[in-house]
């Protein structure tokens, strides 16, 4: 995730701290030489702490990164760990990446043989310097007035660069977010309210549940613009000529979107909760209850349950105490703890026809246990209904989806998976179910025509990839 | 919870790994001095390790316990972590103890004059010495066959011993499972099956969410029952003459218990959702829907839903990766650790009235927030329902329940707290509506007359107190 | 080590903060019930920390223990602990204790059939309910005045026991310092002085190295005597009729006493220069320079070079930031662990005929490496000579000495040994020339005939051994 | 520190395992983009550890680099621990660094202007930018046959800097030991022995002490000189032309180099106790006793004792279990720290007036304590003796030297010094007497004319320096 923020007028920026966000980098607004870094592995709560995050005090223009802990191990090391901090010829800048250059082998090529050592083997690095080489080009003539301005340098450095990319720059005394042209990433812009309805700071996150609970909703940034945030406030400073389709992902609706977050006009919770009624419609199940897989999938049950009118009961009670920490060193010990984190109600299930959803299915094995537990404890049939289509292709655009032999539908039919589950039937949602679940709403509430990257889902990537 | 194991056959017993425990001792039913023993402070995950628990393989007895991290903080020091080793003149007994004795104070005066030291201030302790000397006095005339059974040793101490009390002991190759003849803790017992439906294990704990999935429900132990676990099987040994009223603590449905447990032969899960009914039917609200506070109130929200007819709509994410450890120095700094705890759906809010359920209310400080949260963001009424009564009294059994000042219901009438929280209405569970949501289950599926201790909701303890 | 601090007027006591203790027990001198504790395994930088000591202030007695690193690891635990602390029918009493009790097992078997439960296997435990019963037996008739005192408990314990133990006992408002009758482990007093010479504390310690810098030593405690420590100064309470031969243990000076203490009279380092010295005079080597293994024996080394007329070079350099944590899974990364260890001096070296002075030889592999170092760096011979003899029998006093297999000296002849390190020639300490060192300090100082235990050595024991 | 490895054929590397290096890169020879990295902040033993050193295997050419403990925190951030890993057209190189840049800050303002992006502020990145764009110039013509070649880029480099430093340079199958023209900071290299005398390995170090017993010290890096360490063997590929003077900083024998190092042909600690000797040759002194500060300056202690022959006793303990993370908050404190960790042998300095030499003197703080000390214990006079001269201009080559305002040298004169540690005399090395002490024996065994660098001593500095 993405975040920053833009401070009017120095108090101190409680809202930020805590973000959910393994890196922050923050600026005085005056000292062009000089950035506070905070950066670590592992989660907010550990990286982010007390005692550092005192370090951001008196900075007007702070941005964050948080890696996902679903996203891959492929870059590790902690000077990958972004937002990415480069010092360049007009004073430091910083910048987080959210999504994958497609070409960045070639465009890796090109910096290495104009005399640049790299660092690290991140988009982030080669876009900061690609940056810093513009910058360079640039900055006897540019910098007469307004020093933290790099509006050119980086429309010089996105009509450079492919897709996909949502990103968040910063200067000494200001932010740029900045969306690739096809929009595949999601980043959003708002303003931090006083208690007294005056706006404190600008903010940006590629994620609205990000912005505090004082927060307005400004805007989505454009595909291919270029927003500025300033003690001055929010501006459109640069939009690139459409030339591209839309390429919204659509697997942030599935999967990486918090319930709390609103992409393209929509409550997240919402587009989860259609997905199970548009899977309800796909289906003609008898059965007497539905059930899910606790926490994530209860808005695709909901769903589920009011379209089909089969009523909802919870089947299942996740365990908060065990943790994910548990690596389990062989299947038995795996299947243990899948049994520990999770509780079968058994009186509710006992004798039951149950349609248990879920939002996806990777290997196949928790639900093979939870499956097992549900008729051990009674229950007469287990339905399994998956509120996404299966993931069947690779993504290149920066969803870190397992490889193909781990995910399940990559190399069994449905019937196998049936099989291997345990189940009485399974069914995945549909991609014109999906895409129809997601793009419904928009079309009701937004004034233009979306457009969205199935990729993983269809094999149809937005661009040709060379790899 | 208290949690044991008995096994028939000496295979590894992957079961008991990783339950609920912070204290683990386990026996290998020879030796008669010898225990394996895991303790640490912490979540289980984090003292029962896969390093440490292989230490139990091959004992065919073991006794765990574990405290809530809801409980108190009194009794600290490694040495007061549970299950109570104690070497007796017979060999290793250990003792796991749910509950507080009310004459603890003189109980341990008595002990003390005899003689002996003792190095806690802890009822188990406590305990385990009177057991040690019943064994002393008996060990010669006793011991000729059968030397690890201690059931008259066990039933001398039970008379001496007043409430509240559920016991599992251990020798070095049997265990006990006791309840005091107030019922007032629960405690039940079970068989672990295997694959083919043979008999593996026998196991008793304090809930029977700690049963593994492959275990049978067999029953709950009577008040003032001594039920014995040995790998010839379980077997009622001792029956105390009843002579007191039925006690069972009613906060454990409220709070303390799992939803997947089963107490006095309902699903706790059921139970809630009947409170939530129940508090439906004692309301006379107008709203558009019902919201919860995740995660724990969602069952008795969608019982105040079904019995209501207003829709159940989720209003707020619950955030799981802001851990609890985040301790906040100040009161704007702890309004916005719940702020980052908790999102709020924001489309589905707005311009509604909500009824939002939750369990309870301590302090009111996170429901003031909450209650703020959604207002800004676009609610126009918050209706706060708490699915349980006000707690205003001490326990005395064994419940940790913060003192008086921290307590809002001990201090606040219930406009007072209305308009500290900022909601538009407060109600709370009747006692009435409690216990009939309570005891209806329990009528139509037992065959006994059911009886609570409500001393916390109304101050009526089920002995006198003498402080 | 066992430290006791006894305080006349509550002001902050600094000195005994951090002293080398892994248990710390205080008492305010009012409160007969509460004693403050810190315990915890590590070493005492770990466990005595500036934020847990803190708990100590306002106590006017404290006891601490610390146990070796080199000591076994045979009653583990954190209950292991000591000091260990007791609540008895006075009140709290907190026992240290060093040595080792020979009849243990016996004592042990009639406390359980008195039916005292007992929670370790530790003879702090054992002594601890032995002086709990004896108070409550005089609880009545004794506590008229001064409830504090245990003397004529302490005496009637101390008659019942038979060697070896060193014990602080720690009652509410006062300390005794008991020695056992054969006076095997060593314990002094001494008096804490302000700036302006008057006492401050009373203080009593196994080594007079914990004694702060600012105390003057009074004296050390007689073998059977109980020395009381109180506000009002040091007392000499008791004395046990004697009727055993002394038998002050010899190891004491080869291996635990650091160089800065002072027992029976002398400063350990010039004990150990001393045994340099003899062990030149049992020798008729010729060389051309001594050399240690440092650091320990730097003391032995220069004795035996003034002794011997050959000049003394540093050969080896320990590397002090290669940690001991450093367990090496095989003999390849022992050897390699011991080489990173100690750097050659090799200019040093180069052609030289090396005497190679250490204090002791364990297993033999680091002095394998380091004789294997200095001859690859050059050395031409290296002569292995070792300041005490060979330790061959196992100690029951209280000295963990690994087991037999381990020892070199118990399973090699010298001439194996010298085969085994590769040396050119190896040497031990004589045991009267070990003997001699020790006493002929004593008897120019002190006025009493000195015996020493030299088992360990001999195998003759103080007291006849039952095992 | 600084160590290289490169190894002959590809067995298991254990000398380097543990390496005192806080980083280390390893690269396999055949892939030109892929390193094997471990960094961390902290002691070597818990960075480089048996878990992470496995990933070592394998490779054929190593880097280490390990920052002193005394070094500053000027320069922080886990991506500014070396050695520095930069990705370039020809592949990865990687760069460890001794020393420090005097125009670092001229050199950094070129790089930014060529539009490179810098991200640390270290020396480090600056040199590996330099070389990477060294690489990039040449990479057409360059790389027909012998790719991991970059002696021509790194001459290149060499030219454009100025002093001060040692350099080792790691490409994918080979390595480079450079050292300025000024021979400012140590370097050397040496061949690793198979037991049957075999080379299997080349190894460069800016200590000696790091290489391994087994290894043979070739010879040190000539001033201005680039060597090449491969597979093939060691070579010597480059010479700068000479138009320096020697400056070879001398504050290496007084402080950084470890006694078992050499240095220009001398075994440091005979240097130290040269130092000793020359001290003593300057003085007159009346005394009992000569005794030292433990452990460091035991050998400067020897050499006076030598050559005043006064007696050399030891007269405190260094207590080694007492660590350096205790962090005291006020002089009382502090002070009591200094006395657990040092503990007086009170039988030998009683009545005796000591010369109490130690290498140094910076704040004075543990100086006053320990001669408060001695005299406490009896002491009739403490007469100070520093093996080394006072330090009073700051270091711009890289030795961190604590801030004018801490050392007592830069704003005391020697009498007030004297008075603020209560000594009885201080007298210092004389300048001339460290120079000859250290000249002395190169001149006896160098076939060259030492120069060294005294700019800390004397506020000379070899180079002028543009702050």
């Amino acid at each position: 995730m993405l975040m920053a923020q833009s401070q009017i007028d120095g108090k101190e920026m409680l809202a930020i701290r805590g973000t959910e966000s393994s890196g922050l980098v923050g600026s005085n607004g005056i000292t062009k030489d000089h950035v506070d870094i905070i950066k670590g592995h592992g989660l907010v709560r550990d990286v982010i702490t007390e005692e550092n995050i005192s370090r951001m005090d008196g900075n007007c223009v702070i941005i964050g990164h948080n890696r996902y802990s679903t996203a891959g191990k492929k870059k590790s090391g902690i000077n990958c760990v972004q937002p990415f901090v480069v010092y360049t010829a007009m004073g430091t800048v910083a910048i987080a990446h959210n999504g994958e250059l497609v070409d960045a082998k070639q465009k890796r090529k090109e910096v290495l043989h104009e005399g640049v050592g790299l660092s690290t083997d991140t988009d982030s690095e080669l876009i900061a310097q690609m940056i810093a080489k513009a910058i360079a080009l640039n900055v006897k003539c540019q910098y007469g007035q307004d020093i933290g301005d790099i509006t050119r340098e980086l429309a010089v450095t996105m009509s450079a660069l492919n897709m996909s990319y949502s990103l968040l720059v910063m200067t000494f005394d200001r932010l740029y977010a900045i969306r690739d042209p096809f929009g595949n990433r999601p980043l959003c812009v708002g303003t931090v309210l006083s208690p007294d309805g005056n706006p404190e700071a600008f903010i940006a996150s590629s994620e609205s549940c990000a912005f505090p609970a004082n927060a307005k909703f400004e805007f989505e940034v454009k595909p291919g613009e270029i927003v500025e945030l300033s003690k001055k406030g929010i501006k459109s400073v640069w939009q690139m000529k459409p030339n591209t389709p839309l390429a919204m992902c659509i697997f942030e609706y599935v999967y990486f979107a918090r319930n709390d977050s609103e992409i393209e006009g929509q409550q997240v919770q919402s587009v989860r909760e259609e997905c199970g009624k548009t899977m309800a419609l796909e289906d003609d199940l008898e059965a007497d209850i539905v059930g899910n897989v606790p926490d994530s999938s209860l808005s695709a049950a909901i769903g589920y349950a009011a379209q089909s009118g089969i009523i909802y009961e919870p089947v299942l009670h996740r365990n908060s105490y065990v943790g994910r920490s548990f690596i389990q060193p062989n299947d038995l010990m795996r299947q243990n703890a899948i049994k520990l984190k999770f509780g079968v109600l058994k009186k509710k299930v006992q004798n039951q026809r149950i349609v248990l959803v879920d939002d996806s299915i990777v290997r196949g094995n928790t639900m093979r246990t939870l499956v097992k537990m549900l008729k051990d404890a009674g229950a007469k049939e287990v339905h399994l209904r998956i509120a996404s289509p299966p993931v069947k292709f690779p993504c290149f655009m920066g969803i870190n989806i397992p490889t193909n032999l781990e995910l399940i539908a990559a190399h069994k039919t449905i019937p196998e998976i049936c099989e291997y589950v345990g189940a009485d039937s399974v069914r995945y949602l549909s991609v014109d179910g999906l895409v129809s679940s997601v793009q419904k709403g928009i079309e009701r509430v937004a004034n233009f025509s979306p457009g969205h990257c199935t990729a993983c889902l269809t094999g149809k990537y937005p661009v040709s990839i060379d790899l």
